[in-house]
């Protein structure tokens, strides 16, 4: 409310913020307003950490702050990044919202599981991606999630505005947390737990060397096929949930097989 | 968002929202983008009924039907009253929204019990009130309430925006309902379900041609650690579930990056 006030918000912030939310990151947002009522939601359920991927007009902005009503934690502390991958460099778990369904196949999770999810696996660095106000993510943006958020809205109506659709997911990680206001129980790999999932930067680069293995080698049958492919295989790969370790030996199998195999003679 | 069509809105809005569901009750709203952001909130959640109590710039206000988003059956549905006693003489039921506590006793319900309470009541006709922008509802618009809700926020950054507090309301309501808009999580299987697995001797073949080209290239360090290495490749690549079309891409993909590389000279 406009009388928050903005010294007490700003002080208080931190202290009753979560440190193990996840982060907030905002795809290529086109309007100030938004992204500024954006931070309020979020601070109003206790989350602090936003990430801006080009915002479209630039940053810092001053419609933000506005609007941001008195969040200005949340505004003064959102880091700026050109792109998404970047912006998602050392998550553990990223989500991506989506109003429409896609034919990637990913698993697709309610806010309500997603943040019960994030709940059950504190140490994992998370975060949620939200598109711009008038297209959303494109499939680019999502091939890089493990899964993908879908709000269970009116089919006839579904279109939420940016500020929603964070208040909705910040709001279901903040109720998932007291065990009164939850009451589901799902299922996702509890056998993997314990093992250090590998970060985004670390799976982006072993897409990379594979992309890059498979180009020099003229694998693509035509440069706009590229893409698609890529994100393919990308989508792919990221549903085998890959630790570390499973990155290590990927990127083991994949150095071996663009070696030349040694000639027979050669023994 | 801005590209739906608002006339498809308005002939499925009655279809798609709920007959059941309470009535959304503004009290004192301030400003007209409030009250339409709030009705693109109800009719995202399927809710259509909206009643307005002394709206502060008067009625019809065209910035609540252009902040609506298309949301204009709700609008166009709103119906005006002069107090709080008028608003909810009929119905059967009435909770107050408020974020402070209030002296009063009366029960206090989390947005999640008062939505499971109305889906368990149907054939009650309930409301929820909603304060002004500034103030929130006054003790007297509370004393007419069976009981309060409160949102389980940040206590140091309490204060929602209006829309936001009818979205969360009309959220629970809505996920309250049906199996499928609650907790429940669709997992990967449901999602692939329709997309013929890969059987195992597809899956053998990639794992004995990938093993095979690792083995001619000398990537096992030794004899004896070549059996668990090749179970852990094996264990990693069945969790991605593959598909026949996904065993299809592996299969190109490592293809591909057995070949040589074209010497660049050749070009």
């Amino acid at each position: 409310m406009a009388g928050t006030d903005r010294r007490k918000a700003k002080a208080q912030a931190s202290e009753f913020a979560a440190t193990d939310g996840p982060v907030i990151i905002l795809v290529r947002p086109q309007l100030g307003e938004n992204i500024g009522t954006a931070a309020r939601a979020m601070l109003n359920c206790g989350l602090i950490d936003m990430r801006i991927v080009a915002p479209r007009d630039g940053w810092p902005n001053v419609k933000a702050l506005n609007a941001a009503s008195g969040a200005d934690a949340v505004i003064g502390g959102a880091k700026l990044y050109d792109s998404v991958p970047e912006a998602v460099a050392e998550l553990d778990l990223v989500y991506a919202t989506t109003a429409r369904g896609r034919e990637m196949i990913k698993p697709v999770l309610t806010p309500r599981a997603a943040a019960e999810t994030l709940r059950r696996t504190p140490a994992a660095k998370a975060g949620i991606l939200f598109g711009p106000e008038r297209s959303g993510l494109n499939n680019e943006d999502v091939s890089i999630a493990d899964a993908i958020i879908e709000v269970p809205l009116n089919p006839a109506f579904s279109s939420l505005n940016l500020a929603q659709a964070v208040l909705i997911l910040s709001y279901e990680w903040r109720t998932a947390g007291g065990g009164e206001a939850s009451s589901s129980n799902l299922s996702t790999s509890e056998s993997t737990s314990d093992i250090p999932a590998a970060n985004k930067s670390e799976i982006i680069s072993f897409f990379n060397m594979i992309e890059g293995e498979l180009e020099k080698r003229d694998f693509y049958p035509s440069a706009a096929m590229q893409p698609k492919m890529v994100r393919n295989m990308r989508n792919m790969f990221q549903r085998i949930q890959l630790s570390q370790q499973d990155v290590q030996s990927l990127f083991g199998i994949f150095k071996a097989l663009t070696r030349r195999p040694p000639d027979p003679g050669d023994k």
